[in-house]
């Protein structure tokens, strides 16, 4: 099916700056804290207004998560006694392309760095976009999860 | 900054098929659509129980977007009589690395075919990832936006 299809390749637009610094099999440890996004300083015409929203969503590079083997079953957050599921039904970090996907509180912008709460990326993680999060668009009101 | 990181590279998963052939400037025109994604077969088992989920997010490649030229500022979906802003306050598909992120609805799995509700891909756009949208994970509730 790859072969079809054209290379993909990415760059990093910035970094993480986070007191997470390993993986952690924790719950919600990324809740409260507050970490730094430092954004190429060419790039920092390209978030001006980004401040009037109060969330961004941050895609970034899970670069910890082990490349080598992805799992097709997975345990849900790690927790042995439930049934196993599949790895795109959970959120695990060990997927096929190593892109994670937060929803964080911004905190505050100077210039070329975001001030942000809640993200889940360890200290050094590739910064691959910055989007806006944009209720009705990006959120669900009757959604069902199990 | 991008000297210090390891290389990125992507892998598609799947692929979009939808009647959406071409950019569309037009307003909503994805909400009431339903398209398919045809996930690889070897990774069939790897979507066992995303069917509990009512939602998914569905990460992918927007293969028809320019690569060559990224503007730092545009115009908010396209609207010439608004203000620029920075392109990362901004969904322009026009970005450093052309990954979408859509919420969409799962109207039904069958073995590796996801038939969903809502996706802004267009068809044939590669398809990077799928993750459970988990409320109060994905959502926020008192989010702001201009």
């Amino acid at each position: 099916m790859a072969d079809e299809l054209p290379p993909m390749s990415l760059k990093a637009i910035g970094v993480v700056r986070s007191e997470a610094k390993e993986i952690s099999t924790g719950g919600d440890w990324w809740q409260e804290l507050v970490s730094e996004i430092v954004i190429d300083s060419s790039l920092t015409e390209a978030l001006e207004g980004l401040e009037q929203y109060s969330h961004i969503i941050v895609l970034y590079w899970m670069h910890l998560s082990p490349a080598d083997k992805v799992p097709l079953k997975v345990w849900p957050r790690g927790r042995r006694d439930l049934p196993m599921r599949g790895l795109f039904a959970s959120r695990s970090p060990h997927r096929p392309n190593r892109i994670g996907k937060a929803t964080v509180r911004l905190l505050e912008r100077r210039e070329n760095i975001l001030r942000v709460k809640g993200l889940d990326a360890l200290d050094s993680s590739p910064v691959l976009d910055i989007k806006p999060y944009i209720p009705g668009y990006d959120s669900v009101d009757d959604a069902r999860a199990p």
